[in-house]
């Protein structure tokens, strides 16, 4: 058993029963060809064993984080999508709401090279001058623009601030095992590496060392996160467990019923506004996966109740094309209640005594209420609080339906054939040597517009 | 003229010119019908003077929020939707990104009341417990439950701190002008207050005392905004402005064309990541202007390059019904350059030398054709800074352009009727007084289930 439950009751009058369990023997066939890496895109399916095989790499991750935390007030993390979304959704899942306004044991995480923004860039530097900081550079190339821009600067910042010998102790590059850019100037300088498995996919790789380790400079225990992935991936290939009972597989089969009858947007939801950045994880997951071919569910997302008063309107009366899928916590980690006011002016006092999350938990179900008869299908991930084994079973969970239902969709859920669509533009704009027809060809075509 | 340009050239492959400019005659029709009050929610066209209106309150504004500020490290703002969404677009916009990380004179801005997590407001209050503060309270009825709650709380904990008479000098309420719960409040207690105008709905309110006096707390010039809205009211209610150079009207016209050609998902775009609540600002603006009737334009928004690593395989080749609106900045407000680097590793010496912000364009404009080239119309708001001035002017544009759109959606642009439903069931679920009868049905409804 796991603790994460899937619950599609409340799609039931948009979809039926029967159409879900159709899927029954698809969705059967599909995971064995992932077991038995048979199906598109098998050269990318290290994932699925990365609970197993990541488990060797516990000891040296937290020596290095521990290494890297205790002489750095922040930790530069560089990387673009996945190479940044997995650490962060689980750091902003489990840390304090208002992270860099508290003192800590633990160093702040900061972003780079994630943008092409000169702004963020020159804001950046300017709190690294004053900081002590550390640096975890990943990138399985070491040539994709933006985390290369953004290492080549901050390379050169961290040696005038502590020389060179010194900032060797305060780089970390997860990169090609091998080869690539960073792998050879890690050699050269004498970095700490750790690798990015070939067979891993940058939106499948937050159980990697990608997302490890940086999730443990933050604090946070990996080893109870890749024990929470574990549990999920044995309950998932367990031949004792039915396909019913089989939540991710059921989330897939749901979500291709619900699409086939038109609904094609899913509106990922949350109730905790740290939950924010997972959604934005899942979006890379979902959206990368399967928008291709011209098809695929359009992943977005918004926090409730805030997003209640501003997207809420349109869920509630617009367009009849969404879904929703909530991630429901059943517990909060903290515990406050509403006090009692004699004068009672705003009304409250008939929630006075109750804790916020109860009355944020009757938001909820009067919210999914409301959205059903609005015409809005309502899938729901419950789970019984945000912690490391939770946020490891909720990871696992969502990559195992989405390669599902990315077959199902009968695409590569593994490929993103259409990412270098524009990097070729930009590169031919840059001027890259080797690209000289194309520069010529592109700015032709502007100066025509 | 204004600064802010809007460019529909590269969505001429998927609407044609005269299909925007058939929109001429509707688009003056409801121009003037919102300068003559004779349109649908005639009673809720108060912002659109709100760049004259709000002049006399800058005085006033600027003395209360210095007064907050020089004795707070941190100003809560409770609010939610348009409550907080204005002003956390702006401050957002020109805020340090690394605001809470920086020494600076004036205070950081949290906000409040905009979510019911009882984790959230938990870690509020550790930081309250450790830093000065103040509350500017919005609400116009008082009893929103999200702020309510809030505020109740953080009323108790500001009294606990600094008792009851010095509290009253670190709160200001944002409120009816004669009535309601929070308006009886501040008059009971001696709040300082400014009104929230009754002919102003909350999301088009960030021009109102709603917007203005967060900003000026966070030390931004107010003046400068509202004289950049006036310009922009001036511009397109001018007899002289043409319709073809109409900007608000053009952009209106642009998107209700490809919503009739079936793009019914539209993708506001940004390259600088401090952009990011401008796009949830607009969101609200949008989607509850038009989501409504089973109709309207599903709004989302990405953050470029950023989400290129994850939305833009989706973008690129998912379902073509989506178009993008790119907000287009000329120009950073820093200077940083691509250091050269002899070994060129990274083979980034192509573009030693440049700019990053050069780079961030060549990005943008290789990203727009090829999503163009993808089955991807898009829209162009060009700006050439990011500033009070110009923001002004970018609000303006928008407000007017959802007028304008809604109207010729046929729907009224200015009621929310849909957002009523999940509170209805919330309160009964939490056994409001006066709802016994809603709370049996729907607890029996949930029983059933």
């Amino acid at each position: 058993m796991t603790d994460l439950q899937f619950n599609y009751s409340k799609a039931l009058g948009f979809i039926t029963e029967e159409e879900v369990l159709a899927f029954k023997d698809e969705c059967k066939n599909h995971l064995k060809s992932l077991k038995e890496k048979t199906g598109k895109g098998s050269d990318f399916l290290g994932w699925i064993d990365l609970p197993e095989n990541s488990k060797s790499l516990i000891e040296p991750i937290l020596a290095d984080a521990n290494s890297l935390a205790c002489k750095s007030d922040v930790v530069v993390v560089i990387g673009i999508g996945g190479s940044y979304l997995g650490a962060k959704s689980v750091i902003d899942a489990l840390n304090h709401h208002f992270d860099s306004f508290i003192e800590k044991d633990t160093p702040n995480i900061v972003y780079a090279g994630q943008n092409i923004s000169e702004d963020y860039m020159s804001d950046l530097l300017e709190v690294l001058d004053k900081k002590e900081y550390a640096i975890v550079v990943i990138s399985k190339s070491g040539t994709t623009t933006e985390p290369a821009i953004a290492f080549r600067i901050l390379k050169n910042h961290i040696e005038a601030k502590y020389g060179k010998e010194k900032a060797v102790e305060r780089i970390i590059a997860i990169t090609d095992k091998e080869k690539g850019a960073l792998k050879e100037l890690s050699d050269k300088e004498g970095y700490r590496t750790y690798a990015v498995p070939n067979d891993v996919g940058g939106r499948y790789s937050v159980l990697s060392p990608v997302g490890l380790l940086p999730i443990a400079i933050a604090g946070y225990d990996i080893q109870k996160l890749i024990q929470g992935a574990a549990n999920m991936q044995k309950f998932i290939f367990s031949d004792n467990t039915s396909f019913e009972k089989n939540q991710a597989l059921i989330y897939a089969a749901c979500r291709n019923a619900l699409y086939r009858k038109g609904f094609i947007n899913e509106v990922m939801v949350n109730y905790e506004p740290r939950l924010l950045y997972v959604s934005e994880w899942w979006k890379q997951l979902y959206g990368e996966s399967e928008g291709k071919e011209n098809k695929g569910i359009f992943p977005a997302s918004v926090n409730f109740t805030t997003d209640l008063h501003s997207m809420g309107q349109y869920i509630q009366e617009g367009l009849r094309n969404l879904f929703e899928t909530v991630i429901s916590v059943k517990c909060g980690n903290k515990n406050i209640m509403i006090p009692e006011d004699i004068s009672n002016m705003d009304k409250l006092n008939y929630i006075s005594g109750k804790r916020i999350s109860e009355v944020n938990h009757m938001a909820e179900i009067g919210t999914t209420l409301a959205h059903i008869d609005g015409g809005v299908p309502n899938l729901q991930i419950v789970i019984p609080e945000i912690s490391e084994h939770i946020l490891g079973q909720l990871i696992y969970f969502f990559e195992i339906a989405c390669a599902v239902s990315g077959y199902i969709l009968d695409v590569n859920p593994f490929d993103q054939p259409g990412v270098e669509a524009y990097k070729r533009n930009m590169f031919a704009l840059l001027g890259k040597p080797g690209l000289e027809e194309e520069t010529k060809s592109i700015n032709l075509r502007l100066n025509n517009k």
